[in-house]
């Protein structure tokens, strides 16, 4: 924790590095471009998993989960797709290991138990689900079918960076199936939109929702929807992607179902999906030199008091006086830690809950308790204020209630940045065909882009 | 829907194979030994976790993610555990396919692409957990660490069965590392005490939590505690194991911490597990000849609502009669189909329902809305009743209140077996050191033992 960090504007990509292993985010394992997601990533992923669940259920979506292999000959079968995937999948070959004779303790791959169907580790489920819609859809009544799986999938990269492409990733994955075109066409919008209100509005990120160019479409897809989302260095970060996959996968998997009118027809798809991915994308958008920056919603802790004492005598004091504000704000569910670890000194907290991104800290100490006053100190602005003891409570729900607002005000340059972005991208015709814009533009923003 | 279940008296085993089939819980796929999850049965396992997690959270404990695989060298390191696990596990030997140039379309695995060292599909995830430890911790202050994983864990079984036996299945698994023995052992018998809690009262399975002997243990652990289920058919299902590891994996990845005195020692570990298996022992512990029996906590639908109906007129007028009641319930956080499908004849649907083991469903038609009143079925009992339109709702809601303990009621008898079984292995010394007697006794159980 001693160490400071190194700053944006020397090396981008260090800072971020840096900043992910230190704020205790996650950490490289020994598994080759795999990752550890630390407890405190978790927390935050966690909050990030149950609104998009709430969002998923909310409009008629069901969880199912389904293997974690897929036989070659299923994953051959859509070709485009095997071919999008074939280069950087893990292969299971052997289903058994056995004692090396000629090294006692050691384990060896055992030649006897060749699997006689390699199995691949799911890079993306299509395959494997629509081999199972198979059985699950006759006729018009099965439809639609609205599915979504949180897993864990692999892509052999050979270059990975924690969270922004990782080897192994957890994400969400939906595969729906429909009856007609424009039906499938439309929840692969509704998704993208889903998408789109999440990142802006749960994790105060700007996005621009796009329609993706051919060459940058899904392996199997007709059509990508996708958010973007602009980091600090101004490169775009692709933060969640839709597709509408026509009736590519019903082809391959022989996916039929009879119509009201008793024909049958091939099945039409959609699939969409958001990862640990988007971790990295928050931090981008967020942080700064000091370290993580939390939006108050995601932060698993949202206010940490920090007691500083002497004496035994001088913390019971403290925590008489902090614990009826404690519960005050525990009553309006806002996550408290009070941090009296008597292993580490404040300066030490003090660093550890900043590197950390919690939004708001508090500090008590004997002559606060004599003053009647403490000290609070809020992480997006890096500003501490004194304030009187009875009026605590006030302020930190005061100061609760305009944080969504900062959030979005303070997002207000990245945004233009993005509209600028977006102006360039559509002139060079590069790999976004742009057809919405999510953010809702003022006058003013109006103006500045009708100047260029 | 049509074909009627096995009895169990008739085959126990087929009975329990169609059931969860045709409760569309899940189904074998396509890759061998491993298991679809449909919604329907995922929704029942997402209530389960959400009340376990919160358990979990409640004692301390945070989640966090570790990767899938384990490098073979990592695995072999606690001998006893790779011994265990080494026949049974999925072997990854390649990361790439190729074109396969005789056979146009197809893909075959390029042998350029072999790892260096084979990476092992996690069977449990001591060694890879602890090998991460080892870096985490350096003194005292770092412990304890109460870490718990939701993940999908891979076992080469032989012969599977959905949910109780599965190649992949999902579980959690609770990682523990603390500065001495003592703290170890209770952490221990703590998440053995929250099984049993979760088991008895959440899912209405009456439990005896044992002490396993040492070849019935887990590989590596110096102590398995445990929660045993009784099914219907009089066998012991193992539903949830909590281990004492000692210095094992301490040792074995040398993970030592300097203690208040400054001397090091190796660090002493727990890890604590249940598994979608709990699904089997929900299953088999309250159904029945007609199908699934659900306890109404974990009933993804708890109210279903059948209109009759002849003509659009009547369905509209039965929906705005029923729309209150429906409106009332879902106040009470009581989760209500109105299965209104135009696809499906009333019959069909009381039947999947029944199947289904949804608690309560309700049959409103043309009669009923003449001489106002419904039919309430009562899944637990396949009992019906007519009740007047008034008072339908004092009458769902007393049954909603006396459900749980109707629960317990009905499981007494069952609970008696149990004791009884308890009393036989004691004698015959049988794989269970019993310590404790998890269900409150009363005097005349204590009578009904003593005689024995």
């Amino acid at each position: 924790m001693s160490k400071k960090l190194t700053k944006r504007s020397e090396d981008y990509s260090k800072w971020y590095n840096e900043l992910v292993v230190k704020a205790d985010l996650a950490e490289n394992s020994s598994v080759r471009g795999c990752m550890v997601i630390k407890p405190y990533g978790y927390a935050i992923w966690e909050k990030m998993q149950a609104q998009l669940d709430k969002m998923f259920k909310d409009t008629g979506h069901q969880n199912a989960y389904f293997p974690l292999f897929v036989p070659k000959s299923l994953f051959e079968a859509e070709e485009k797709n095997a071919e999008g995937f074939a280069k950087e999948c893990a292969v299971v070959t052997h289903y058994r290991l056995k004692n090396d004779k000629e090294n006692s303790g050691k384990l060896i791959v055992d030649e006897n138990a060749k699997l006689e169907e390699e199995l691949i580790v799911r890079p993306t489920s299509e395959a494997i689900i629509w081999n199972t819609y198979k059985n699950w859809i006759q006729s018009y009544r099965d439809l639609p079918i609205l599915i979504n799986q949180w897993a864990n999938v692999v892509r052999w990269e050979m270059r990975t960076r924690l969270f922004l492409r990782t080897a192994e990733f957890l994400w969400q994955e939906g595969h729906t199936a429909h009856a007609n075109k424009d039906e499938a066409l439309k929840e692969a919008e509704l998704m993208n939109n889903i998408y789109s209100d999440f990142a802006q509005n749960f994790m105060g990120i700007p996005v621009i929702k796009g329609l993706k160019s051919e060459s940058e479409r899904f392996a199997g897809a007709e059509e990508t929807y996708c958010i973007e989302a602009l980091m600090q260095d101004g490169k775009a970060l692709q933060a969640g992607t839709s597709h509408f996959l026509g009736q590519n996968f019903a082809k391959a998997f022989d996916v039929k179902f009879a119509n009201k009118e008793g024909k049958l027809d091939y099945v039409w798809a959609t699939s969409w999906g958001v990862s640990t991915r988007l971790m990295g994308a928050l931090i981008m958008t967020h942080s700064d030199d000091n370290g993580l920056v939390l939006p108050p919603k995601l932060a698993p802790i949202q206010v940490v008091v920090i007691p500083i004492y002497r004496s035994d005598e001088q913390l019971d004091e403290i925590t008489k006086k902090i614990t009826p504000i404690l519960d005050e704000l525990k009553k309006k569910n806002i996550s408290v830690l009070f941090d009296n670890r008597d292993t580490h000194k404040p300066g030490y907290k003090f660093n550890e809950h900043e590197i950390k991104g919690v939004p708001i800290r508090i500090a008590v100490g004997p002559k606060d308790l004599e003053n009647s006053t403490l000290e609070i100190f809020r992480r997006d602005k890096m500003k501490k204020e004194l304030i009187d003891f009875d009026k605590v409570l006030t302020k930190l729900i005061f100061f609760w209630k305009i944080f969504k607002l900062i959030f979005l005000i303070k997002l207000r340059p990245l945004q233009m940045k993005i509209l600028e972005l977006l102006i360039v991208m559509m002139n060079l015709n590069l790999y976004l065909k742009i057809k919405v814009v999510s953010y809702p533009l003022t006058g003013m923003d109006l103006m500045r882009l009708k100047k260029k």
